[in-house]
This record gives structure tokens, sequence and C-alpha cells, in this order.
């Protein structure tokens, strides 16, 4: 099988051997005669996949009792709304930090709740960044501080999260499990599969429980964290095969271990931004210090040969290149089952691309 | 393979040539190099399977141009909140019908957003039934009125639908696409796929797209109906995997043929309450015209009785027939999927374990 080099934003490339494994024992799970997609999500064989999917990443992450580990649906698209129905009373405000496209979205679903207050706003500067720690405008006795920890449109990433008083809460939906970093320093964080994780279809979301603890009554069971941290992601029937697959990769980051993989991550982006830079003709839409290793993005001189490169790319066997719609350019997401000879391939197709077109 | 007999109330048994196919083409797609887990929501491979999952939809119930078909996450679960956030202005009442278990559950999340009357209680009476339509004490000028098509727990089941003047409204997770209905009398019916569908993961909704206007301007966008009406169930990334799957057993329904297929369940069925109704062992749970043709539930003389014919079964191989933890019994649930020969063999079973027990 001639394996595609898939440049998709999400979702996205999954791990070979994970998709082999689904592969080998989608009609027969560990003997029980029935697809993992069949058994009850209250039965034994399904119950061993769900805690070692919690173990997991309770492992990689390196998360205190003071945690819960949820596996929730409808995307971070439904955390815009849940968080702040949640965490947000009557009467406070969370400050949010205005990144790019992504944390925008949260901003607009956190203002049909309550009270917001945009921190930092450079979700419209070209080239994309995202804010520093010492241009924040905090809020006094905020409920929570939000920022976006890779605007997966843009390109930009934050290196290093701000320190706050607040509790701070970061959607990871594109760079969750691709880096190493301290979990204690985050009240919440909440991702969507279907980039680093899974299939589509499930948001991870690991929170303080302590912060479950404010939400209002009238809020709906399904989206009030603490039914689902009492009912261990199981008050009604959880997305089992998602949540399998998840456990699948988890179980194939830990072989590789996350600063293995995050040294790999770094490596693959700066061979694309090293090409990027040694060209007049590329020209890298981040500023360099906030550039994405997960999504990285780029613009030719012209729409007309960005279209060009983007037809050739996918002829040559290159997918999922084109820029998101709604800005346009190329975007090589590059996420952790990414392998390294595709970025190669595709410095070697930039080259000559620039050779005959530059 | 030996196949199992998977009695479970969901996730379910699916169609084995679905699960074939799907395994056949999980790491190659169609020849894209990609499993169509890995595929972009938004490229061509994956637009036609979602378009077909609709089309497949709107052939075999028969729906005109004004109904829309949804692919949301959450489960029927959410569909208690998002139902009434919708559809239930202030100052309005919603009627429902409290036929057992899972009408309960509908019922309360609906308080929690606005007036409710229950215009039938039966919900606590075994045997186990849903009211008749002239018992119902309905709201003038209602938002709705709410039914539980089938009731998975105590497996009892809606034969014929009530006409209403305020819009008719259901939960059909456990018998959509079990038999044919018209579909015109309802305003909106939702669906946990992990029944009849797919795996879990997903609600079917359907609606006539003007109940969604109703909506109030304060409600998230991704818990709006008007939102996944304009975005074709794309506002976020939709959960791909599953929507192939439904798709899958959508075309294996159309294969069969709705008509076919609810013969063949009636008769599955009736095999199972001729068993229970020949033997003073077994007792059936739920009033005979209101008996579930998808779980089939019944009682033994004792509680150790009923341990031993679940544990001695599972030994020969019938897996699920626990029933649900809050009721106890046997359910047997026999979806559209479940073979006819495992229907025949339970009944052999079951008159194997009276004649050493009885």
């Amino acid at each position: 099988m001639a394996r595609a080099y898939n440049f998709s934003a999400g979702p996205a490339t999954l791990p070979l051997e994970v998709l082999e494994e689904a592969q080998g024992e989608l009609l027969n799970y560990k003997g029980t005669g029935m697809s993992i997609m069949e058994h009850s999500h209250r039965g034994k064989a399904y119950m061993a996949v769900h805690a070692e999917a919690i173990a997991n990443t309770r492992e990689l992450l390196g998360l205190s009792d003071d945690y819960a580990v949820l596996f929730l649906q409808g995307g971070a698209s439904l955390q815009f709304a849940m968080l702040p129905m949640n965490l947000l009373g009557a009467g406070q405000t969370a400050d949010y930090t205005n990144s790019g496209s992504w944390a925008a979205k949260a901003i607009k679903e956190a203002k049909l709740i309550g009270n917001v207050n945009v921190a930092a706003d450079c979700g419209k500067e070209i080239p994309t960044r995202v804010p520093t720690e010492s241009e924040l405008q905090l809020t006094p006795g905020a409920s929570y501080v939000h920022i976006t920890s890779n605007e997966t449109i843009s390109g930009a990433q934050w290196k290093t999260f701000p320190k706050t008083e607040a509790p701070l809460v970061a959607d990871m939906s594109s760079d969750i499990l691709s880096r190493p970093f301290d979990a204690s320093q985050f009240g919440l964080i909440y991702a969507g599969a279907q980039k680093n994780l899974a299939p589509a279809g499930m948001a991870l979301v690991i929170l303080r429980k302590e912060l479950a603890e404010r939400v209002p009554s009238t809020v709906p069971s399904m989206l009030k964290y603490s039914t689902h941290i009492e009912n261990d992601s199981m008050f009604n029937t959880c997305p089992c095969f998602t949540i399998y697959m998840y456990m699948l990769v988890t179980r194939w980051i830990k072989k590789t271990g996350l600063d293995a993989l995050y040294t790999q991550n770094v490596n693959k982006a700066a061979r694309l931004y090293s090409a990027i830079d040694s060209s007049d003709f590329y020209k890298g839409t981040a500023v360099p210090e906030c550039r994405s290793d997960m999504n990285v993005t780029w613009r030719l001189p012209s729409e007309e040969l960005e279209a060009a490169f983007i037809k050739e790319a996918a002829d040559a066997g290159f997918s999922g290149l084109k820029g998101h719609r709604s800005v346009g350019g190329i975007r090589a997401s590059i996420y952790n089952a990414f392998p390294a000879e595709g970025v190669d391939a595709l410095v070697a197709f930039m080259k000559d691309f620039e050779a005959r077109n530059g």
C-alpha cells in the first residue's frame, strides 16, 4: 500500500501501527467474538480500554489526583460553551487572550454566557503571533485566564505559558501530547481529539476537580463537568471506539516517550522552517519566536503560485497542504504521527517548485 | 471466527458485512493511501460519505425538504437539553409523556430549562407500558409533545404514535430505522446511534427546519440546531468515522428494505415472546400490547435463578442478557443486525434452562 503524506490539519494522520492494530482486531476484539465497537461500555472488555486511556493520560502528563481526566463529546467547540457555563459565575469576569481564529471563537461563545475581558489581542496581526506575557491586562479576581496554546490556522504557538493568579485554561487541541509541560500550571485543559489523539468525535478534558464545584445548578447534566467526573465519563454512552483509538495512540506515545517525541517534532518543524528561511520565494506566516511545531504556515509570492503549489503537491502525493479557507496560503500540519521522511520529501518538492517558478 | 450472540442494549451488534467492509478499507480508503478516519472532513472522500449518509436517511424515512438531517455529538442525552433550549420558549410549556427511565431523564433535563407538563405518567408501573393516546392530558398551545418511542430498559414501545396539535417530538434511540413510519407526523426525532445505527458517539437528529428558528439568541452556537442546519453538521469537525459507519449501516438497511427488516424484527421478537408466554417459568415485563420488538424483557421466579440464567447463558456464548442494573431481570436486545439464528438459539437455551430449573 502506498501511504499518502497527509498534511491535513485534522482529522489528521494516525500512527500506522495503531491503524494496523485496530484493523487486525476490528471484527474480534481479543477473542470475544465481537468488535470493540459492539462491546457494552459497561462490560469488562471496554472498561479495561477506558481505564488504560485514563491511566496513560495521567502518566504522560504527570497528573496528580487533584485532576480529573474526561472524555466528552462535541469537540473543543462545545468546550467553548461548557467552560464558561461551568466556571464563569454571574457578576464575574473571565480573561481571554486573542491569538487568532480559534481564540476568537472561544471568546465569542464565552460572551454569550458572561463577562469577558480580552486581556490581549493580536488575533488579526500579520505576521501571526500569540501575546507576550507582559502585554496581558489581567482582571484582578478573574474566574480564569484562557489561552489557545497553538493556533491551528495561523500557525502561532505559545512556547511558554503565562503565570496567572486565576486558574489558567488552555485550548490545546492542536498541540496536546506533542511536548512535555507542567500540567499543574493549569486549572483546565481541553483538546479536540482529531489532531494528535484519535479520530474526530471526542474532546479530552483535564481539570482540577475543585473547579467543577462552581457550576450553577441550572446547567443541564450533560454540560456539567461534575456529572462526568462523578460518572467517570460514562454518564451516558461514551464514544467508545474513539476512546479505544485514543488508548492505542497514547500507548504508542508512551513507547516513544513525550520528550523524544517532542525532539522529533521540533526537528521536523525546523527542517520546514529552514527551507522557508533559506528562500526568498517562501515567506513564513508566523513571527519566528511563535512558530508552531505542529502547523507550519507560509505564503508564496502570489495566490496563483500558491494554487499551483497545492495542485502540483497533491499530484505528487502530498495531501492537505491548502491553508485554511479563511486565510489562504500553505499549511503543513505535522502532528506526532506525521513521518519525518514526509517532511524531507516536502522540502525537496519545495526546492524543486521554487527552481521552476522562483 | 466464532461470532458471539451479542444481546447488548447498546453499543450493540453491528451487521457483520458492515464490519468486514470497514475492516477491509480501514488502512486505505478507496485507494487514497489513508484511513477514512484520517481524511479531512472537508475533503472529497469524506464529503461523499457525509452526503450519502444524509441521502440514505432521507430515502429510508421519506423525508421532505422541510426536514433537516443532522449528525450531532453527545448522544440522546445531550438532546434532552438541546431540545428545550431550542424549542421551549420562556413562558411556554412542553408536554412530556413518562413511560420509563429514559422518558424520565428527558423530563428531568427539560425542567432545568422551562415549564414541563407531564401529560401522562406510567413510568413506574409494572408490568411496564407506554401511555395510551386517550390518557394524554395535553396543554393547549404547548411548544411540543415529547414521547420516548421505545423504552430500552423496560422494553415498552409505542406501536402507533399519538396525533397532537403541537409538534410531536420523539426519542427514537432504540427503535429508529427498525420499522417504517410516517416521519411527517413528527416535528423532531432524535436517536443515539449505538443501537440500530452505528457505534456510539453520535445522535441522529431529524427536524422540521422551521422549528430551529425558535431558538433564543443566547444559546451557544454548538447547542443551536440552526447552527448545524446552516453548516450541514460541519460547524465543527463532525464524528467522521461514526458517520461513515452509519452510512454503511444505512446502505445495508436499504439493501434489505425497511419493510422487510421490520418483518424480520417482528418475527424475531415474536419467537422470544412466544417462548415466554408458553411457559409459567418466564414472565414478560411489559404489557403485551406494548411489547418492544427491540428490547425483550422478562423475569424468572427469583433473582437467584436470574443470576444463574445470565451466567449459564454467558458460558454458552449469549452475551449481554443481564437486565439494566436499575431494574434487574433479563433483557435481550435484538436490534436490526441481531441474527434470527441467535434468537432461535436463545429460545432453545431457555427451554433447556427451564427444564433443569423449572
